[in-house]
């Protein structure tokens, strides 16, 4: 809260503010409905947005339940955005009203460490997330950005090279259409053996590998020392040995989903393949801006299902028994318009 | 054994073979003695030496004992070799009688893969290793190849770097010194105070970190987010997530011991610093000339107590209990010479 010096009026001592509404959850039970409060006004580098869209994910489950005991209620989820611009401050250049604008996991970050002169902002130690308590530990899922910024940084992205995609979920679709559209050989390992078609036949992708059925082994045993990247997308727990196998020498294991437990790092194979594994969250403002570029020339688009935010409440039922296509994203409509 | 056709007369029958002598370990026991035994007759690619230095490690002593449960008895053990050249075969052309020579983890390899046109034949699935029963398995030390490979290979070799180097054994004090030759910041990272002077004024290393004292805390606390990359060379078990704590956006830390089970990967402090745990083992024999032509140039040699070949099995024993400063390197005389 600001103080006050003792010549300010009752008026001048508080923040000007405005009334804003969102869905929020008030406890535990993760239940969210209408609720109404409070924020600063923007400035004159700021941009209002009315919310159109806003997608939902695990790390979304997470928070309303308070799995990882880090939730402040009331919260009001959400980290895939998107909107239309209602308002720009006066020193705004790249926008204007009526405008598309989306927002990520993050809304700010200081602006001057070394990270954030490099255009990894992602990385900044005070970057700001989008909203309270939100989980730095968790997955940060559904994003493109999340899939091109690895495979930028990590050089998997020549059409020589034969990328491994783990899980089909909301990042695993979009990795294998970046793949695709790159020229690279794809493919899909997933415990889910009915994704089969839907990986070769819709998304393209050149081979399918299950991971949980014996008749596949000898597959997988094929398939050993053949990638020279794999990009990881799994939040459930899975051992990593089988995934080094996949890999060359010099191969790269890239994780982006993130289990509640630290698995064990199969380093024998690492030692004696020179191989890697690395971490990757989100990207930068620049580099989303460069995905986004990409993604509008190859016209890749992430498949959604859209939901009345009234729904919203049964879609984060569906989203925890794991009965969802890829990624649901509400409306800010209710299913009776 | 070769098969003889029925014309064969019975000389013809047996391969030619010389008789060498070297010291054999018999059982699990390990201890050491005097052993004749054949070998094959070498050919015109080949070279024949006298040994006259042998180094042991971990290695060496693991497979002594059987410890992985893979030793073949008797097994004559040794893959830190230094000797000289007494016959040279007819095309050879880089070696004559009376140079000296070197042998290390690997004697062979198939020429042809992939891994192998690239002089990575350190990484050829068919490499032979030097002895036997040679253990895949665990740790290659002692050679100053398995610390200049990585450091090449990952763009760890550069003077504006901060380089961590965890452990000061046969590794280790090699580490500082190749990377103290390259101009770069050196911190050594150790659970053992008592290497503190060791490690600053004799190896020049600027900074060093103990990990098991608490009123060490704060200096590691300070040193977080400050190094570009960490060579770890220690084999006992340890975690892995203060190593990584210390590196910044982008390190890389690179595995060259080999704990014998797997530690926990701290995957996601990987994921919110885009840092690497990498492997690396030895090295190509390109390679190991231009770290042998590196070394030459800059004067580093390896730090080793010679001892004569009958004090093995008590050198064994020290080994064992850790009573040994970097190296120890087995001449061919006896102590009473």
């Amino acid at each position: 809260m600001s103080k006050a010096s003792s010549s300010a009026t009752a008026e001048e001592k508080e923040e000007p503010i405005i009334k804003v509404y969102g869905w929020a959850a008030r406890d535990s039970s993760g239940i969210l409905s209408p609720f109404h409060f409070s924020r600063r006004i923007n400035g004159d580098n700021d941009i209002t947005i009315k919310i159109i869209y806003c997608g939902i994910c695990h790390t979304d489950l997470a928070l309303l339940k308070d799995e990882s005991g880090i939730t402040n209620y009331p919260i009001v989820p959400g980290h895939e955005i998107v909107g239309e611009v209602t308002k720009v401050g006066s020193s705004v250049k790249k926008f204007k009203i009526g405008d598309k604008a989306g927002v990520g996991c993050m809304v700010g970050s200081c602006g001057s460490c070394n990270n954030c002169k490099q255009d990894l902002e992602n990385y900044c130690p005070k970057m700001i997330w989008t909203y309270i308590g939100y989980n730095h530990q968790d997955g940060l899922k559904t994003f493109g950005i999340t899939i091109y910024s690895p495979m930028m940084h990590f050089g998997l992205n020549n059409p020589d090279q034969h990328l491994g995609v783990v899980g089909l979920g909301g990042l695993g679709h979009v990795a294998v259409k970046f793949a695709k559209a790159l020229g690279m050989k794809v493919t899909v390992i997933s415990s889910s053996p009915n994704k089969h078609k839907e990986a070769l036949e819709r998304l393209g992708a050149d081979h399918f590998l299950v991971t949980s059925h014996e008749d596949q082994k000898q597959l997988l045993q094929a398939a050993m020392g053949t990638m020279d990247g794999i990009l990881d997308t799994v939040s459930a727990p899975h051992p990593l040995l089988p995934l080094v196998n996949l890999l060359k020498t010099d191969g790269k294991l890239i994780l982006l989903g993130a289990p509640s437990q630290p698995p064990e790092l199969p380093h024998i194979p690492l030692m004696i393949g020179r191989k890697i594994v690395g971490g990757s969250a989100i990207g930068g403002m620049k580099e989303t801006q460069e995905m986004m570029n990409f993604a509008a020339k190859h016209q890749i688009t992430a498949d959604v299902e859209v939901i009345p935010m009234d729904y919203v409440n049964t879609a984060m039922e569906r989203l925890a028994k794991g009965d969802v296509k890829y990624s649901l994203f509400c409306t800010n409509s209710s299913s009776v318009n």
